[in-house]
């Protein structure tokens, strides 16, 4: 269960760590999109493993086959169904913890709630899972993109080093210049140094990615449930590592008064603006036409290359011992994550916007 | 659109805030439950405007109808559903705001998406709309009491102002003995003052509730999309004025190391424990039996009893001036909702999880 | 469960026959419609109690409330709740079956399935549940006739008694000049006596309800499992007592042969038209913008006023006796229930066609 | 949209007729079921093209690969794929038709939809699409298996050809030893040479599938929108070229009165059970534990062998010359769908009743 995002723009994921592929089925695509294959492989290859120093080593080429859905180059309207086949799985590097709980890990609630798992680099449970919700965001960017909305993500902080700069005084496309995907190089370097120590020292940190999302119409969103903030929150805590999500003002917000946090409205050129935009271009759970911007914290990763004290599915105490092949750090793969879930997030809800009024 | 919440045990709720009523229908419940009407008036009551000097004056008994789905004292499995009539309305309070749109409220924002809006009171986008959640939500906690699970939360935090305290070091009880709801007598009173203050300065200022989610058993959740957190995060972030959601480590989280986060698993009387929580009783989206914590962030409520600068649906510069009756911090409102979203979530899983196995 | 219908515009309803009260949430009604009150009573007042002698004598003047959703006449995108109170319940009725098992009523099953009952007539099995949906229904007719769509229904068959003529040879405004509502007054004629018989010798009997939906534009539908026609069985099926449904050529196209059956396009005046309709105006699970019509089957009420033999809760045999107030045939009662059902479908697929392509 | 089938135990299919491949995922099979590949592909070559003289000529072996979701043998909870590659599309016999539109085919109305549309071998409106179905149903019937419950179907009638036998006088075991799958052999030979004939005649002919459900538990399906029966005859519905369902007494029904339709309920050996089944074991929506039945009606297929007047994309008047693999009757390959869609619908409500009390 619960292996489907979205409403009307709606994918289904599928797919093992170490099985056969993983894929995704998009419902919901409207028709005539023109496909550009380059570009979905181009954000494949921002998540794949072995990118860098400070990424997994898994080696993994991540291409797509579409399997329906596209036809002679634009969507149909019909499910597309994109598959992406596993080359460099290592299943024996898992034969070693085959019944053991991993600390931090789902071994043991998986084995709670279904009895039977597979074990192999984490089955389901494996960040690896995010490779179709990339493929799917890819399409979703592409859909966005005709309607002149982007989404972008960096990295803004790495453990205790933080990013002093805001996004509005930075130049998001730089954050692709260096491998740690943060848009100030200084910070960037130091980021970078910070998980390659960590890594040496056989352990894990972790760190948060900031994302934007500029050119979306007024009116996006629902005012109840599915507010467009609320929404946005579970996409991003329903990625692999998530441990909170904060929009506009955030935590910080709460220690503002009204009078400072409230979002002055003016006209210019027609246009309704803000003054200021402590509401994250979100108010009432529907969009107001400012950037929506948000932040996304990811603990460290629990794979740690040392010896950790845990439990077997039989209950004894067991050791389990740091092997495979992981991330020091998982923010700067997680970028063109953010970015994804963002892109599907907003997707949907543009369609869904399109029943608001008569017309 | 987006009314309902929840899977199986779900909700669906109606209403504005100076309409005739509000109401909610719960479809899902399980039938042989039996209705403690003292305890969900017991639960309104704790949400009710006008209970203290730091709440709205407006006066609403909140009186509750169940109007089908209990026989004889018992749910029936056919949809409960509950009307709140509207006693204490004052619509004539915003005919001065009726085309104009007040800084961070959702005026704006519904009037690009609908065309049209119920201005009074802000209408559905009111945090009245919450009276149909803690209705539910007592339903949900009954059920959860049957089950041995109990969703509790108190005030953490008020503008800068934090409890030093976390939950494990608190009576959780306690914090029904103050008005501000924080289990800690002395962090209480000051919180209170803060607040008095603020009101008295004609604005508004923000806070945390943290929640405590306890006697979960391990297995509930669901893997990828629909993570236990992730839906947790969603329906915070789907009470009026959140802007933030952590749950475990948190924000915190993100500056430690793995070697130090990672919650070593041991054995206690046949029972798996974990030596630290920083999980937050949730691992890979599935409950691990341990106390699911979490916090969420309120933004400073948007009315001020001041004079702001704004525009009305012309574009034209006015003035909205501060009338109407306000809270001047909705974190001690906000305790029984964010404990009744918590009921509600996790009800909706421990029905799903019903499903994870052959029987 | 399954007390919610449609996915875009969403109906969710409630209540027993002998609570307090039945109702519906209609969620997803595009912002701006005007309502007419005058019409939603109109057409409650087609499906209500006690209109004529072949018609159950139970009295319910089936008067509505509308608490939320609309503000100054018109629609505003929040949801639409109406309220419905019962005033004629007489439950003592049924004090004598509330451990028995009427043959072919719903009590056995629902037993079985929540374990307690209301057994009060039917509980929430009693048609009187789709008092709730023509309130519904009569929302969905307002937006379909804004895009000149509209819904018809009329009695076709009584017991063995065929109408002879197809929907094309009728005047279908005329079904609401008899009581049987059948456009043909002498074989209306003849069905009312049948009826009326049939209630003498203190029996009942079933009938044919057809459908006719015109106006609706081409592209209406889902090719896969939401074949517009899949959908309006599915609502039709739900209608209680209901056994069978078929479209446009139906159970006698099987006979047929691919080279008779087939629907010719042509054009005229740019419109495509098709010389036939055995397709009953659906092609691939989607409106070629040809008249749909369709024929729903109805039993033979299981309540007869004759003593038959069954079981107790205990498994004893038992001896129930007609008692109550019903319908001996509820065809004439059902006809504004099928148009209900039919609004509902196309009301919800005209916003879901909202999202087929780019704009 | 609306490629997706159930709530619990929910597949959504891809894939197009002369597409690279078909596929299904599955999303919500219990954990813990062994999975029988031989018994998946046994199902499949029941469905598939080729298997007889009287029907379609295509080759395709229908080969499967389960890419996710099984762990050794065993289902572990997480998303079932499974995809079949096309092997034998030949995609040169359609392009004379790219921009026609064939009689009573979908090509008008996806082109209406959508604006673009994969016009070879009808695209996703194909029957092919139902490989997916067969072999998510084959998942389901496995799990059926495991508590008691077999779907089976057969031919009961060819063009106004009908087998006089009810489903209680049949072994239905039988239906699978000619290649029409009607299980009384004198009437499967008069059909098997009306199903030639007509082919000779490069005509086609419709006919109907009767579905048996046999040891579903009291207590399954929903009291309202979500009626057993309603469910199952939108499954039914929702397979191509079917015009009509009914179950139970059906269409015939409408001519009995209650005093003969009621089925009396008696005790045996402590098992409830009804004296006759008009009902279709389902009473109010939920099963009664008696056997399920129905008929569904298909009707004669569109592609004929013969010259057909229609219209292109531009209006203009053109002959579709009949060409292509077509088959002259579909019933003998559908009813492994009708036993598909059959086992889908039962499993869903298996899982659901899960959640029906108190436990």
């Amino acid at each position: 269960m619960g292996n489907t995002f979205g409403k009307l723009f709606q994918i289904h994921t599928y797919g093992e760590s170490h099985g056969p592929a993983l894929g995704v089925v998009i419902d919901g695509c409207p028709a005539g999109l023109t496909i550009d294959e380059a570009f979905i492989q181009s954000e494949l290859d921002r998540r794949k493993p072995g990118q860098s120093k400070i990424t997994t080593q898994r080696k993994e080429a991540d291409e797509f086959e579409i399997v329906s859905g596209v036809f002679e180059g634009k969507t149909t309207g019909t499910p597309i169904s994109i598959i992406i086949r596993n080359k460099d799985q290592k299943s024996k590097d898992y034969s070693h913890i085959a019944d053991k709980f991993r600390p931090s890990h789902a071994d043991y609630t998986f084995h709670t709630k279904y009895g039977v798992r597979d074990y192999r680099g984490g089955g389901r449970s494996s960040a690896r899972e995010t490779v179709a919700r990339v493929a799917a965001g890819a399409i979703a960017k592409l859909l966005l993109k005709h309607y002149g909305v982007s989404c972008q993500a960096y990295v803004s902080q790495v453990g205790s080093l933080q990013l002093q700069k805001k996004y509005t005084e930075l130049n998001l496309a730089t954050a692709e210049d260096n491998i740690v995907r943060c848009p100030d190089s200084a910070t960037a370097s130091a980021m970078i140094e910070l998980i390659d120590e960590t890594r040496k020292n056989r352990d894990t940190i972790g760190g948060i990615v900031t994302g934007v999302i500029q050119g979306v119409p007024a009116g996006l969103g629902e005012p109840v449930f599915d507010k467009l903030h609320a929404e946005l929150g579970k996409a991003m805590l329903s990625i692999n590592a998530v441990k909170g999500f904060e929009y506009g003002s955030g935590f910080e917000g709460v220690k503002m008064k009204g009078s400072e946090h409230n979002d002055a409205f003016y006209t210019e050129n027609d246009h309704v603006k803000t003054k200021t935009n402590y509401s994250g271009g979100i108010q009432g759970g529907i969009s107001n036409g400012e950037d929506i911007y948000f932040n996304v914290a990811f603990k460290p990763v629990a794979t740690i290359m040392q010896d950790q004290e845990s439990i077997n599915e039989a209950g004894e105490t067991v050791v389990v011992s740091g092997k495979g092949r992981h991330d020091p750090c998982v923010v700067p793969r997680a970028v063109p994550i953010v970015e994804a879930m963002s892109a599907l997030v907003i997707a949907d809800y543009l369609l869904i916007s399109r029943s608001n009024r008569l017309n």
